[in-house]
């Protein structure tokens, strides 16, 4: 049983990405396979889109970066729109362009985004269930993925999670805007990976039961 | 060579507060003197005030939460005014009241605040020179202290540093406002004792120098 | 040509909302149907349902308040999802629930939204083009819009603008949150009203040579 | 009776300033004197306080404007100290200096900030009783107004009330912060005047009874 976290790079002037750090921290863990993504609007998707077959995996839980967010985001909905606010890590900025051309408007995810929200917050982590991943890359990831597996066999659990910044990135960028620190965010990620092994345990099992 | 550091109760709906908690660990520090102050506008004050001729310190630095904040605020003045807009934990509400009657409208921090706001930064943690401490206990506090002690001789360092809540508060409350957890604010009441004791330090051997 | 404006009662303890006040203002217009929806989980988007075959409007844009948003939001997307942070008028609150049983996770508008906000910011008005419409009545009027007309031939334009709340409702609820003057809110909306006509007017000379 | 109203000129990449419009718009009225002072470190409170011996006002009102506030703010504060986040329109950016080198740490404000507050309040406009005046422009002519007429007989009362700026600034800087219409703020301070107008009245038949 395999789960697979995506993270991105650090972008927009930071030196560090709060989702790059945490996937490096689970490098070592053999039930997780993990990839760090370029903030690059071709690459960034099309490094996923290339890791999921190779792993094959049960679940895979997309993180990244919302500056400005006080709370760790579940994410609940991907939109099929590329509308940067800031350019790629490759100066690339898109407006009202569609992620997939002939792609429904948004997929939801079918995460159990409320499960995951309330075992957050049972640790005493502020989170909140989202209503917009935003239009930039965090969003096409989510987007991509979930359209890519939409009819895998079966199908994975796909969904992101966005995390406030770091407080140091927010010194270094000399903002006012929240933070969290990274053992925080860390633990979210913790809580929340494992009640998506326990929602893939239980599917297995009613497999099992009505075979 | 002796630092008098106070913290505040939980109050508002609160179980904990930030500055209680970093006082306590601060227990075990033999050149730290501690108290934690009910939020009381009466007993509040007074329980600093009766503390200070029992330790003389050198430097006194209060601490207190200020919920909605997102960064470490090292307060620059105190007002002369009680304008509370929750009760404090006795049940009472002033308004508009002065908390020395003859008392001058304000007074500064004599803190290196900007040193200490410098060193804060340094360390990536986010932190802002407040020009605000409120109108409710913690400007009290820090007020009360500035006025008892300024004519004592040498005259102590007095000032204030406002954390924000820990994350568990802010879920507890269930608000969106930011946090910080506790070890990021606790290790920035570190740097700022430090910068304190340099502080003492230099005056000490100037003082030796001059006589 | 006509164009249908909905708007929304008030709710959450106002006496007033902006939407309300706006469609009120556009009752004299000849070219303009106007219709009110209660705040209700089940008769708001009915209301605006049985509107739409006896007035057979080219466009559709439907109004509502969003407390705390600071500018004009021009929405994108409708998602098919009612999950309320408040009750309805009627005391309902729904979590997690579809929308539409077997409908899409989401539809975009098909309004000219990047060209009414260009014309609103050019007459000087803070506006967004927004991701999220919420998951309350707003999102639910505008996706069961859209879904309702998406077969009709023409199909109608259909889409949804957020106005931040008035300057007195920000003062009834006592809060601290952003407002917007009626008369801004008006003539944004009057501005959107104007883009909506020059598109339907573009459309139909397109339609006429195209013939 | 005489009441001396100041605004200032843009700056910041501004090109208006709520404050100076509303000082313009006063301009008719016999009864009030007006002055637009520069964003300057030195002659913009030099200009007012050359007006003030010309003018003998028996009120002050300095108004002033208030990036990113959502509300009218009356200031109750105005302590001795320049720190500019951002330079003056001669360029000139003054960090930890105070406005009179052997002035007092702060001076409340004399106008009756409370009666203020509620009738703009009761008019149904957002504002709040505000701790702090920054430590800018603003702050700094609030500080100089009410020292250079402290022993002025009979005394003047004397404050500043900050402004949120206007939509159009907020469109013009292709920011998100709060603003507030013209209008609105308008009618504030017009009620302000009148609050200001009726308390010099009844102190003046209060001297008259007592004579």
């Amino acid at each position: 049983m395999s789960i697979l976290i995506s993270g991105f790079e650090a972008f927009d002037g930071s030196t560090s990405n709060p989702s790059a750090c945490i996937v490096q921290a689970l490098l070592t863990r053999s039930d997780i396979a993990t990839v760090i993504l370029p903030v690059d609007s071709v690459h960034g998707p099309n490094r996923l889109l290339e890791t999921i077959p190779k792993i094959q995996p049960q679940a895979i839980l997309c993180l990244g970066e919302a500056a400005r967010r006080s709370a760790i985001s579940v994410e609940r909905v991907a939109i099929n729109l590329k509308d940067y606010r800031i350019p790629d890590n490759n100066g690339i900025t898109l407006q009202d362009e569609p992620i997939i051309s002939d792609g429904p408007d948004a997929y939801f995810s079918n995460l159990p985004v409320r499960k995951i929200t309330q075992a957050i917050l049972a640790a005493g982590i502020p989170v909140e269930l989202s209503l917009s991943a935003g239009a930039y890359l965090c969003n096409q990831v989510m987007y991509a993925a979930i359209h890519a597996t939409r009819f895998t066999t079966p199908r994975p659990l796909v969904g992101f999670i966005h995390l406030p910044s770091l407080p140091q990135q927010v010194v270094e960028k000399n903002q006012s805007y929240p933070s969290m620190a990274l053992e925080t965010s860390q633990k979210a990620v913790q809580i929340a990976i494992q009640v998506i092994r326990q929602t893939l345990e239980n599917n297995s099992s009613q497999d099992i039961n009505s075979a």
